[in-house]
């Protein structure tokens, strides 16, 4: 049987998503919970195979792995208490044999979340626009050689959620760099040291210079459409444990860094 | 010259205050800058002393320092930009040569920030005037043999701030995890799981059940009294900058853990 997973983890603490002979990566540790549980024991006999890349403190909610296994579904069902605290599956689904989610993937969602600190949301949303459709990204990505800079942007739109400020863009694929290179001119636009027409000039090539990434913290691979219809898989209650826990931190954290530096009393 | 400097920090990457022979420690760090400067060249030579202790993750505004040295005083306020950016001063004061910062405070107060989920914080700082007065505190704290379980605290309130809960205890002095032995039972007593009775019994010996400590990252060593007038110093723009940063940091992350775990579309 070919199964499909649907997954989410936090970046942190990762040294990027892909598989590297040295230091802690998403797809090692998923490897490593799927021989825990027995659908496999050697990743090249299953074709382990992931959508996409993501790089060191990039998060996702949406990643999908594919593997084969001679394990029923319900067994595929117990990996997420098999993995560690900060990766969790949230769907499953059976495919075909010659599934790859990476060849099937249709389009890609990312998130970039900012702190919108004055930073006009109607503004950069307006500038977002400016991406859709197909265009060379040379000036938005760190290129290899000989690798075609051309991509189709689908959707690129920029709004408030709680106190926070978030981009959302889909494409068929993405270069390296790309989102957080868009999130950077998006957030030059909103305070005013960017323009839609900056951003212009570099999709024609009129401006050749390059735009530096954003910070790649908060970068999350929010989606991956595979043409799959996901059956829902809860994370562990370690998992979610743990992420009610780190919510909590990141909060008291927040409010103590924001009252410390005052000289006061 | 003998001169006190009040300095702030941020608990996360330090292995605690005090000088150990492994690991990055606050004191470390601070006397390291000191010699860079050319405030002394041996620490103990400067007779460099501390108010107090912070364990492995909690935070200072108001941690004091004294040290002897034969540059001006001019010389002291450039301190604050040698230091790392997790570290900065924020006043000065000369004082007599006998001053030691441990021996003059009068009081010290700290804080504990939470996460209000569910606590009443109505009811939480109700229980904290149980804990006024001169008590036997060996059920709140961590004791070394021999050493003398009194303690008597000046004042412990609880009250909001922004979107967190805070808990501010001030006392002559404190036993080792005194604070967050505090803060976990009125946590407890905020989410109903405890009262102010049982409290009040663990304080009498009534209840000879130890409180376990709260964790460290919510605890900030706030201000240590040593009768002393602070000359304001400003943190450097690095440091503020690096603060800036983590205070975006954290709220990012608090948002897109809040976001990750749903399955979602």
């Amino acid at each position: 049987m070919r199964v499909a997973v649907r997954f989410g983890y936090l970046g942190d603490h990762f040294a990027g998503s892909q598989l590297q002979p040295a230091g802690r990566t998403v797809e090692g540790e998923f490897i490593d919970a799927c021989v825990r549980l027995g659908l496999f024991s050697d990743r090249r006999d299953a074709r382990v195979a992931f959508a996409g890349r993501t790089d060191r403190g990039v998060h996702a909610r949406g990643q999908v792995a594919a593997l084969s296994t001679s394990e029923g579904e319900q067994t595929v069902r117990y990996l997420t208490h098999h993995l560690p605290a900060d990766i969790w599956c949230n769907g499953i689904a059976v495919v075909p044999d010659a599934f790859h989610p990476r060849k099937a993937a249709l389009a890609r969602t990312y998130r970039y979340y900012f702190h919108p600190r004055g930073h006009d949301l109607a503004v950069m949303d307006q500038a977002a626009a400016v991406f859709h459709g197909t265009h060379d990204f040379s000036r938005f990505a760190r290129l290899s050689p000989g690798k075609d800079p051309r991509r189709t942007v689908i959707s690129c739109r920029v709004a408030g959620t709680g106190d926070l400020g978030v981009i959302t863009v889909t494409a068929e694929s993405f270069l390296w760099h790309m989102v957080r290179c868009i999130a950077s001119a998006l957030l030059a636009a909103g305070e005013g040291s960017g323009t839609a027409e900056g951003i212009r000039a570099r999709l024609t090539g009129a401006d050749s210079r390059p735009v530096p990434p954003a910070s790649p913290y908060g970068l999350v691979l929010w989606d991956v459409d595979c043409g799959v219809h996901w059956d829902p898989v809860e994370p562990s209650e370690r998992s979610a444990r743990r992420m009610a826990g780190l919510c909590d931190y990141h909060g008291v954290m927040r409010g103590i860094i924001r009252d410390l530096p005052g000289r006061g009393g």
